[in-house]
């Protein structure tokens, strides 16, 4: 398969309006009227962000689902995206069908999104994947980093370490006590194809003085908004939302405090962690119930700079790695 | 040096006021009333695009000036980009410095052109990088590749085959009959620091009915604007436009014929093929002395499929290729 077969037969199909059947240079966007755009870029890397050799739909969803959920934590709804994926020798043309089923089965997931256009080369290493994902905001309504002021709540949707176990499991590495089925099943979905929460941006957008996506760590999510917006930042242990089956394997560990920390700092969970005002409470709780997407208030925040692991007596907790650096 | 200290220290100063200090999750655009916004990403892999260990200020100005390239065909005027880079083992510190730096230049040869974010990652393997820039158009105005129509002329702006013959000479491939200096540097210049034809951009918009930046191969890219036109395309090679010292190689050559062959579908020349009606040749032979840009007529569209070469006496010139295919 050339470049051009694959472009043709397997890409073009997913492409919107503005990619021009992706036979042109470049793709055109008239912007929506009355509204902000919003750019994020993530690169996945064979060996460094999913393990060697997979080369099929799963990395696209991933690919796909990770870039999505920064547009979720900016309250932000989806368009379209540019993608560049650098091919190595071993993946040959049914793995490139494949790859390309996964940008479909995204686009479908997460409507209007369409491919606008990119890039396919060859390469001798690792295969390189990226996207640029474009959304879209009410002008003025993207919900920043460093909006967060001292004596506001923190909060955190949906679960903690899910993805984290589902890595474990992905390399294939002893999980013990042995987890059920079911357990198992919703931690490799966790990895393989997070939920990115778009369904919660108009909340984010009405609350939020703050939203970061949970990828580095709870911790050090929960860190960038701090120092971005120069408030502190105390998250409560105890209050942090683990799945029964994630709590049942900290809980089976010879060192339960030290699994805990692991689960909050490992990454890969794409929640978002946000902030709002204590006044806002009802509202985010009501709106919890109503989108079906589980928020719990986790923490505060506080004169002072950088993130405070507290447990119930307001004890400070010492973490060694506040979550995962790139390199 | 980590990740943090690299973007803080060497991308941050980069960013424009979208790239919120690169210490959000994303970009936030406000996109300027009345214009169309024109995406175009390329990714260059070590190796394959570069030389092998070519790590530094060198590789960061061919990224931007090829994709700008992109934006200068479509007639859009440069606002951003988003950067993803992934650092080999090798890559050191000072050459991640050099890397911005490059970056840097190119952001000022072309303002104003801002870094608006994207992701730094590593790698096993060998370095890959793309970009996904961002330009402007007035609403409606931007030149695809499909609008030629039968009875128009093809043009080329500068010279070509450059590019080649500066790749031959970063392989260090033997180059007989021996080049002057001159030849030899505005060779490697072409290849390392293409000019991408942004100048043009205002006389494309008024005359150009088609267009595509030469990145394929002359022959190449002509086609695809002959492909998405629906129109067959005629090139006279003895009115392709070499500069004297690619000519004298060429005519150094056993096979001379051949020679120009390769010189047209070689590729790496980020000069435009644009397509305009007879009716515009005094106004473009006028911007060209106005913009100091060289302008030549180099053929004709027909009703037909595919592109000829024809010599003087329109006879056709076989091909065996017609340009670089990526994989």
């Amino acid at each position: 398969m050339t470049e051009f077969d694959f472009i043709r037969d397997h890409l073009a199909p997913l492409a919107g309006p503005e990619g021009l059947g992706l036979t042109d240079d470049a793709a055109r966007l008239t912007p929506p009227a009355g509204h902000d755009l919003v750019l994020t870029k993530d690169t996945l890397v064979e060996g460094v962000h999913f393990p060697n050799g997979m080369y099929g739909a799963d990395v696209a969803e991933r690919l796909l689902r990770t870039n999505l959920s920064d547009l979720a934590a900016k309250g932000a709804l989806p368009m379209g995206y540019m993608l560049s994926l650098a091919i190595p020798p071993a993946m040959d043309a049914a793995m490139m069908a494949a790859f390309a089923k996964g940008l479909g089965a995204v686009q479908e997931a997460f409507a209007p999104l369409k491919l606008y256009g990119g890039d396919t080369v060859k390469t001798s290493g690792p295969m390189v994947v990226t996207a640029t994902l474009i959304g879209k905001v009410p002008t003025g309504q993207m919900v920043l980093r460093s909006g967060a002021r001292v004596g506001e709540d923190v909060w955190v949707s949906g679960h903690i370490g899910e993805g984290f176990m589902g890595l474990k499991h992905m390399l294939s590495q002893r999980i013990d006590p042995p987890p059920t089925g079911e357990a198992l099943w919703r931690w490799e979905e966790a990895y393989l194809r997070p939920e990115p929460r778009l369904k919660i941006g108009g909340l984010l957008r009405k609350v939020a003085s703050a939203a970061a996506d949970v990828s580095d760590g709870l911790v050090a999510d929960a860190g960038h908004i701090g120092g971005a917006s120069g408030v502190g930042v105390v998250l409560k242990l105890p209050a942090i939302p683990f799945t029964t089956g994630t709590f049942i394997w900290a809980d089976g560990q010879a060192d339960r405090l030290a699994a805990k920390i692991q689960l909050i700092t490992a990454g890969d969970d794409y929640e978002i962690v946000f902030t709002a005002p204590p006044a806002q409470r009802d509202l985010i709780t009501h709106a919890s119930r109503e989108l079906d997407v589980p928020m719990t208030r986790i923490g505060y925040t506080e004169d002072g700079t950088g993130v405070k692991v507290c447990d119930y007596a307001d004890d400070s907790i010492p973490i060694a790695s506040q979550g995962y650096t790139h390199f």
